[in-house]
């Protein structure tokens, strides 16, 4: 089975490359050959018998995703998209990349069965953003869609194409929309979201941590782990059941604030979560307090997604996957 | 004020122009010059003192959206799209008018702005077809979108476009998803909805009609005059209450075959119903049984939206418009 991954030099992109990699499979198919795509050229640092294959391409240049769809991939995860921020800061670059980027790969899927009949499993990312206030505590799963940004409406537009040629036969597709990511490697950096992997990451390598925001606010996780676990579950089910309704919120741990904190000190005491210090930011606090709190998630239980079934664990995934097992 | 009307060689966009040059204002504000525009050649049958512009111009070609909105006029009514069978049909053309023609639409008077302000009032016609099965008995307001056809899928992007592009304030947008319009004047046609009117409109002037679903069957009308309507006081009201969410399920009357057919009987006898053929047609019964039944519409209410109360109504609105206001 050939696999494409587009979006591969981000975060759970290169996750995700890795992971295939080394089990050199996806549920019980073998994986022969790895595409890896992006806009800078992605790189892997594993050693695998699976070939891989990388590319640096803008899906939303003529004949860039023509060219991609020509090696006709088994299994196509489609991640590429620039970030809330970016894409409300840039209006036109939003559309261009998250609008048209995803319309010409599906139509470039499409026209790929001119020659042969090709029919591709799309696993598409899509976000959390395409919901918006008023939202109930717990989300329901046919919720109405009404995102509050152009990031959130962009991936809303993608969901219906996504729906729509997997209707018409075109491709079979599945648009997941992740929970947000915790704890997520690295640096800290400037998205709203950021303090929620800070309050963990920081504290755990012993070093402080800002919280902008009050301890009730709660919200909606899973950690890096479960993401990519999470897409390539997608790349295994027989997508059939989800009829013409091919968006799923996935599986996740609500937690406030207060319980995320209260989750470090059981695992890395009072020593961590003395360092995180108090400065509220009512910018970022409005941007978030908007976000979903929590979701049923029942469809995709039922299809077998998972996740973690609480913060504890998250933050031992964090340890287990970032620290090398322990903490220090 | 100027008013432009998009698709107004449509038997709404006609009837839509024909009131305003009658009215010669929307509301409170005088019109002085309506341009009509559609694919073929848009005509107006009324004197009036108000300024006419006809145009011929199709939105998905380059540059013809731009040359429209040079005009700068203040409310732009866009009824413009191909129909649903169509769209279904022909894959591409259906995406080509009814969501790039849009966009375009969106995009010509976001950059109308680049010289000096410009934020007209935006009125489009959104669908029913925005839903799909299974569906409540009565559709709430904020039903999540799920299309089953191109055409659906395609209004619904509408929508969110409109609601963006509102949103970051680069027009004042509102979607209205007409009911079924309930009696359409006209020959009988091909559409899989044509049978809720023909069996009507042609009982009432002595002709037979062909009714291929059973009685029991229950969906969403309202008449061509209250469309219009709709229409205008979309035109003359505050969208600010809308927020983000610029999409409204409009009232309309819920009514099964049945029921039609008993408000027909009490208007114009068993003379008019006797001409009612029973003649099954699955194929046509298939499409329409996974159709919106009601709608509760309560934004729309609240903003002052109003439809007739009942099938005897949307009837004799049909013998007021269309038979001069008497039957033989």
């Amino acid at each position: 089975m050939q696999v494409m991954i587009i979006g591969a030099a981000g975060m759970i992109g290169k996750k995700l490359a890795r992971k295939i990699l080394s089990d050199r499979s996806i549920g019980t198919r073998s994986v022969s050959r790895l595409t890896l795509v992006d806009i800078v050229a992605p790189q892997v640092d594993t050693f695998s018998e699976v070939e891989q294959v990388c590319v640096t391409a803008d899906l939303s240049t003529d004949g860039a995703a023509k060219r991609l769809i020509a090696s006709r991939p088994d299994v196509i995860f489609h991640l590429a998209a620039i970030v809330s921020s970016d894409a409300e800061a840039d209006f036109e670059k939003g559309y261009l990349i998250n609008l048209d980027g995803t319309r010409s790969l599906l139509e470039a899927i499409r026209l790929q069965s001119d020659t042969e009949p090709y029919c591709p499993k799309v696993v598409f990312t899509s976000s959390l953003a395409v919901f918006g206030v008023p939202l109930p505590d717990e989300i329901p799963d046919d919720f109405v869609l009404a995102p509050l940004s152009c990031y959130g409406t962009q991936k809303a537009i993608g969901e219906l194409l996504l729906s729509d040629y997997s209707r018409r036969g075109f491709l079979d597709g599945i648009a997941l929309r992740l929970p947000t990511i915790c704890v997520r490697p690295g640096k800290p950096n400037k998205a709203a979201s950021g303090f929620y992997s800070s309050i963990i990451r920081e504290p755990l390598i012993g070093q402080e941590a800002i919280l902008p925001v009050p301890r009730e606010l709660r919200h909606w996780f899973a950690s890096p782990r479960s993401a990519v676990g999470a897409l390539l579950h997608a790349a295994t089910i027989d997508l059939a059941p989800l009829g013409a309704r091919r968006s799923l919120n996935l599986p996740g741990v609500s937690a406030s604030v207060g319980e995320q904190i209260e989750a470090l000190r059981r695992i890395a005491g009072t020593r961590a979560t003395d360092l995180i210090k108090e400065v509220p930011d009512p910018a970022i606090l409005r941007i978030v307090s908007s976000w979903p709190r929590a979701f049923s998630a029942e469809r995709a239980k039922n299809l077998g997604f998972r996740a973690e079934e609480s913060m504890d664990e998250i933050i031992q995934a964090h340890i287990a996957d970032e620290l090398g097992g322990t903490l220090n």
